[in-house]
């Protein structure tokens, strides 16, 4: 069963170590458990349906309440508290794509507001109701997740485009392939929702983002049905699968995607590293993403999320272990910092590269400490959500924000997010825990994730104001830096006040026109991405 | 001094050998060489213009001549008989962004038709001068050259858009640096060129498209300036540079680049290989390219090709001990494929690659022979262009064209593009010498790059006859196999038929808005594109 009301199945919960809770008190003060609303009293205020009934369509409370949230900060408040206001009317769950045009066409005849959903996991607002006099339907892709052609002779799958990440890969690993699309929401979160969000996997370096895994696919629009054919490459034009990447439902519905596969790498394995500094693991960072070597990824924490992580793990021993072992090396453990590097491909490749990778982190006086820690990560890699879980029940409110920048500005933009979160919970006389590291890293630069932890305000409404003045603190410096507003998480609604000063005026233009064209009654998912 | 009506720089010529025409004349017929119309004859024809004076701008005849057409086919064959009939009335030289405003104010002012112009080497009519009531001004950036900013921290260039191939990678090789991009027009073509028609180089496998090369920039329109910023990745919403990607002058004129670049790398090197057949040469490179190696380029001629460059490249004592050795090795001359393969990297990684890439080959009955054919070719591989001159004043007329596709169709569709031009030409009464390679190779399928030598007609009417009836009818097995219509030389004027059969009409539709929204006056390189 899918928790009412937080991350994933009710049976799966993400302890943390006394000690995490120890530092987090010691950080922001004992948590404030708040209190949550049941699900009868939540569904109670789920009103009558003003559509008409569909064999196609569901209009039952419990259907329309887990279709009108996604996973957002904002989402949780209103889930915890009960103070969802809006609902669709009915849910659609089309299995083909000709049922995905009877639904579009019944949204036509009754003049609904359309709002696509995948896997319900996104963070920014995507699936939010909008109160509107047209009735609003979701249109959930979650019963097409068929593996449509795997064709081995060009490394081509076609899946429909409501496929779970954990759905697909299975089906891909049974024979023989893999995509390696792994974003935190991989449980959940769906192919289609991977393009329309451009979404980005945590061994992107390898296998490329969603932008370079998808090659092509079917959009059915309120105007007809968009046919993205599949080519290696093409210098025909303008790339309008690039339009329909990161389109978040404004165009219409992605009905069927066509993936880029492969066969399963001969390695794979995660490393940990400790470098001295900040500084000297930034620079090894660098210089190995520019180094063309056979890596899946790199990730660098600052100092205080290596800690966080550590005092969170509750591996205390091992941690006080490491610590010795690190003075010894003449690091200072207050200014560690923890990175983790994928290794994959084939044997002799990988092994070359990890050789000269190693070389290079070593230069930068990186401790390379094997693959315990690569382990644990990939053990834990989707379960970190859960641990939003545990803190609410706690009192504490953890959130994370991302952006990506070139690295002239990395290490300047870090901190000044970190200081204006801080900055704009002093305000409320309240403090918050920051932690940050770069989790994609590219030649040019590298997308920063940053985490915070607060307590929960006395009310759903004091939480809400505190989460907008850090969100909105934020935003404002990555602007400024220019940095992108987001680096794997879309636009939505929560993003949507800063995007024009990432696309510019006629940027802004283009984009309103397109979506104009393909849905002149302004039906799909309006007020997200665009107003 | 540049021909004034061929290729390249007039001291430059790229002989070929008797053994070479030797075999044309078997093939098709004894060469029928036309006559030239002089330089005087053709300015002549250069009427008044209709522009008022500009100190920005150019209405000589030869300025106005020499930027009337690109390298097409149609444009060799009008520039060989003095048949354009159509020219600029000025030229503009600008030579800075506020510069290029000033032109496009009084481009408006006038009501200018303006065609931007780069190196002059489009093969596909992008620079053609449309019969208009209206004053036509092309706007040349060849005097915008500048590398205005190397950022090393964050391994990026930025360039004034009209700066050439060697021009840009001479400025970055003396600071230590390398962008990669070599396509075969590579003197003359320019950065901005590229972009805007979607450029691919002979080592993009390790380099990347320029798609994947360009970063950002600034792009004047007629409805204002274009900023797209440098990020090293972003999810917010579609991806507006893959407009500008491929937009060909017909949003605006773009003035600035930014483009990943790279250190030299340690090993870059290019080995020859003979398969046994076409299938083995087939799956060697499909293994090849899907096993993640350090590889810069893979090529793979059909027999008819490895056939023509050995007699072509002359050296008949060479070529005869290599069909021994290919005999003695179990392997048929008359069947053989030569391929060529680029390692690329640092040292000891590249030397892994190399060593996973022989046993993939050898596996497939590869021989490597060694790194004399690849230098050969590197020697050679900005030059062949020249040998459109040589074969031209030998009454031989040689053109290519080109595709990409999934690799379930490769094969079939090389085929068919050869049967095709052959029967087209056979309705002629005249024959043709087809051949073929792969130059592009991908995980998911191949570029297709078909060269055809057929003899002058008798007059540039009877040869232009030759060449649509050839181009149209390679076109269509390409649109019927579900091709693309250009894997790296643009649409222009010559591709527009068959574009819509790539974008669908919804994604015509889309181009066409986002054209008319930059460009209201349709003004911009009207009538190349799109209608």
């Amino acid at each position: 069963m899918i928790r009412y009301n937080g991350w994933g199945d009710e049976s799966v919960t993400m302890e943390t170590a006394k000690k995490g809770l120890e530092m987090l008190k010691d950080a922001v003060g004992p948590g404030q458990p708040g209190e949550d609303c049941p699900l009868a009293k939540i569904l109670a205020k789920v009103g009558a349906s003003r559509l008409p009934e569909h064999s196609l369509l569901s209009r039952e409370p419990m259907d329309r309440y887990t279709h009108a949230h996604g996973q957002s900060l904002p989402d949780w408040i209103a889930m915890r508290g009960g103070t969802l206001e809006n609902f669709p009317d009915a849910v659609a769950y089309p299995t083909t794509s000709q049922e995905v045009e009877d639904v579009m066409e019944y949204a036509q005849e009754n003049d609904c507001l359309v709002i696509p959903y995948g896997g319900g996991t996104s963070v920014v607002g995507h699936l939010n109701v909008p109160k509107s006099d047209r009735p609003v339907l979701s249109l959930s892709l979650e019963r097409m997740t068929r593996l449509i052609d795997l064709d081995r002779y060009s490394s081509l799958a076609n899946f429909e485009a409501g496929v779970r990440g954990v759905d697909l890969e299975a089906q891909l690993r049974a024979l023989g392939y893999t995509l390696g699309h792994y974003p935190q929401s991989f449980e959940y979160s769906t192919l289609g929702g991977w393009v329309v969000t451009r979404s980005s996997g945590q061994q992107s370096m390898h296998f490329g983002r969603i932008d370079q895994l998808f090659l092509g696919g079917e959009m059915i629009t309120p105007r007809g049905t968009m046919k993205l054919p599949v080519l290696p490459a093409s210098a025909a034009g303008p790339d309008l699968r690039q339009l329909v990447l990161g389109s978040e439902g404004r165009m219409g519905v992605l009905t069927n995607a066509s993936v880029k596969v492969q066969p399963l790498p001969e390695m794979d394995q995660v490393y940990g590293m400790i470098f001295p500094t900040w500084n000297h693991g930034v620079d090894a960072m660098r210089e190995l993403a520019s180094a063309s070597l056979p890596l899946s990824m790199m990730r660098l924490s600052n100092p205080k999320e290596t800690k966080t992580n550590l005092a969170l793990s509750g591996h205390e021993t091992q941690t006080k272990l490491l610590n010795q072992y690190l003075s010894m090396r003449g690091i200072d453990p207050e200014k560690a910092c923890m990175a983790l590097v994928g290794v994959i491909g084939s044997k002799k490749v990988a092994r070359a590269g990890r050789s000269k990778a190693w070389s290079i982190a070593k230069k930068h006086r990186g401790v390379i400490i094997g693959k315990a820690m690569g382990e644990s990560w990939e053990k834990k890699r989707f379960l970190i959500p859960y641990l939003r879980n545990t803190l609410w029940e706690h009192g504490y409110v953890v959130d994370t924000l991302e952006t990506a920048v070139t690295w002239d500005k990395v290490t300047n933009l870090l901190q000044s997010i970190d200081g204006a979160v801080t900055d704009a919970m002093a305000g409320f006389d309240e403090k918050i825990h920051v932690f940050t590291h770069l989790s994609h890293i590219y030649p040019i630069g590298s997308s920063i994730y940053t985490s915070y932890v607060f307590r929960l305000g006395e009310n759903p409404a004091q939480t809400y104001e505190r989460f907008l003045a850090l969100k909105s603190a934020a935003s404002k410096e990555i602007v400024k830096a220019g940095g992108t507003i987001t680096h794997q998480h879309g636009v939505g609604t929560d993003h949507k006040a800063y995007l024009p000063a990432e696309k510019g005026p006629l940027g802004m233009e283009i984009l309103q026109d397109v979506v104009k064209l393909c849905d002149p009654d302004q039906r799909m998912n309006t007020g997200k991405l665009l107003d």
